[in-house]
């Protein structure tokens, strides 16, 4: 198994572009269009908000067919709550790209990323789609990656070679966060590529597994906004045979595609909105997988933890609080509770700890965080980050 | 209705006193003692967080008989998790003073707030007792509710005095917050006092009545504190007589000490780590009235929203996803976003708005939100701050 830090154009027949089309200042890269050479198998796992952005109902709507061989982004305006207007600029947004690329415009999948209530700037969107769909490349991915960026401060791309069958696969995948992020999907825009040969039914069965025990495992906030989706597009170009549901292959396609995607989620994570470091929160032994994934979202999502590791405090009394109020059944004096390899709590009792050696932990960039219930042999994992003084400031006037 | 800036000895027959016994640091006040003249009905609201301080065990276990006559909190220490000796430790306390005030040591209710993990400093705490039950005071509540205080930056009073039956009778507490604050109990420590006469069992009925409507609608930051609690005494002094369920009388003692327990809760929100700002969220014509709790929690708990309030940013975009992610079931075509008098949002479209009078809204001290859903007539109201870059300082080294 190879892996590469290249994006959604290393699988065979992909071209991409990222380009910058004026919606966002100073000539910003701001749209993504990504093509394949061939019409792909697709699935799509999208934002649970009751509110959805105008871009996205329409991502919905024409990725319901299971086919695909493009995919539209901009970034700067999420194209949401603009009225009906919204999904009349995404359709007319699908038409252009069909015309260019004579391809189907219900095989166009759009999505929007940015501040809402306002309309897209459709001249400029228009005269820049000419030129994105007359010089796509097979090296665009990295621009196209860059192009979908808000408030991510690096772009975000994985790739995965690997056999099946003596035949190399690829599986690929880009994405962008960074606030907003919850577990409970598709809390950012994720878009993967692959050449694999697997038919929709079959993707959508898998990118559904995948998400849950990826996207959906990471929290930034707790926000879930309204325009956010993972995509993942098959064109079946390598030459291995269709990959059917119950075989090795497929748990082989499976098991990489975990791997894109966990990546690129703990990337998003630690690219969190002032986040300086990734917090991997595991729960094991619980009674239930119901507590177990209570407890590690709790943890996560408290903002009185997340500034304890900010501050590199070997505050477990923090932890300990957050799975208290999580909901979850545990009993605290058969807890224990872990920074690293130092155990900080047990049976009920805090531990006098090195704190040298706590703060050697606390101080690096990753930090693992262990929740022992010695119960029952239910476990969940989930990434999150700190909160410093810079996501107080990058939120507190985003719009302005 | 005569209101009061003063405490829990306000009402006839309450002395206390709040003295520093060396628990923290710099002679900071950090024990309260309050008593009552004869025994109290009482009744008690606790944390719901599976984690439990042990001063708060033994709270729940002398609290059940429905009397008290003496109450004891220190700051500075949680007595939590610090093994069996924690709840040893509690014991010990209502027994000095039990010996000290010649009263029955089941009659003495502890609490303790602070940092969890470390033991009570005992000796410092058995000098104190003696000291603190030999100075008790019908003027002591004010120096009681300084000896609370935590992170708070304010001493937190509040009286009513009303006539029932042509008798004055008074309300009033104290209380603390001010992080690890949110709705859904006893996320604090209160203390009310009343010279009323009314049975435990229907203190109990009005207190739980009034928790939900008032110390439980208040968020800071989402998180549930182990040692927290609402308390109410009252010692039957005033001339009035017993107040009976399902009178006029019962009405006016529980539209008094929701007014009470409001202040209060207002208090410990504005108190709110690092906040500037008290923000009401009012949820109005909701479908049911899990919809419109739903919805007012999420928003008041949104990081985005609180740091947007920061920001002073009319960002209603994160208000309607906030609700859009709430779990609630509502139709964004026909909701309405309201900051103060200003219309931001309608019909699922963002408006037109004049900027500089949302700017004007949003740079006071307290501001109204509404979120209008045009439905059915369910509503709820819950009381947020903002996040700033304060609450960051404060919490990122908290324990050190």
């Amino acid at each position: 198994m190879q892996i590469l830090f290249s994006g959604i154009t290393t699988p065979i027949g992909f071209k991409a572009i990222g380009i910058s089309s004026g919606i966002k200042k100073n000539n910003q890269l701001d749209l993504a269009l990504l093509y394949s050479d061939v019409l792909c198998n697709c699935a799509g796992v999208f934002t649970k908000n009751i509110v959805k952005g105008h871009s996205l109902e329409l991502a919905r709507n024409n990725v319901k067919n299971g086919k695909c061989q493009a995919v539209f982004i901009n970034s700067g305006n999420a194209n949401a709550c603009v009225g009906p207007i919204g999904y009349d600029d995404a359709i007319s947004i699908t038409k252009t790209i069909s015309n260019y690329l004579k391809i189907d415009s219900n095989d166009v999948i759009t999505g929007s990323t940015g501040v809402i209530g306002y309309r897209l700037p459709m001249d400029k969107i228009n005269t820049s789609l000419k030129y994105a769909c007359n010089n796509l490349s097979y090296n665009g991915g990295n621009l196209a990656s860059k192009a979908i960026m808000t408030t991510d401060t690096f772009n975000k791309e994985y790739s995965i070679k690997f056999l099946i069958n003596d035949n190399l696969v690829t599986i690929s995948g880009m994405a962008k966060g960074s606030g907003m992020i919850q577990p409970n999907m598709a809390t950012m825009i994720a878009i993967l590529t692959t050449d694999a040969n697997i038919s929709s039914k079959l993707l959508n069965k898998a990118l559904k597994y995948v998400v849950n025990k990826s996207f959906n495992k990471i929290s930034i906030d707790g926000d879930t906004s309204v325009c956010d989706k993972t995509l993942i597009l098959a064109n079946g170009l390598s030459k291995c045979e269709e990959i059917i549901d119950n075989t090795p292959q497929y748990t082989q396609f499976v098991d990489a595609l975990l791997e894109v995607s966990t990546e690129l989620a703990k990337m998003i994570t630690i690219d969190g909105e002032g986040a300086t470091k990734l917090i991997e929160i595991n729960v094991i032994n619980a009674n239930t997988q119901k507590d177990a994934e209570l407890v590690a979202k709790a943890i996560a999502n408290s903002p009185l933890v997340k500034t304890a590791f900010f501050g590199e405090d070997a505050n477990w009394g923090r932890l300990l609080t957050a799975a208290g109020y999580s909901g979850a059944t545990f009993n605290p004096l058969k807890t224990e509770i872990f920074i690293g390899s130092l155990k900080l709590f047990e049976k009920g009792v805090a531990l006098t700890f090195d704190e040298t050696k706590a703060k050697d932990i606390l101080s690096k960039k990753e930090i693992k965080v262990t929740i022992n219930f010695n119960d029952n042999n239910y476990s969940d994992t989930v990434w999150t980050c700190d909160f410093s003084y810079d996501y107080i400031k990058i939120n507190a006037h985003y719009r302005t």
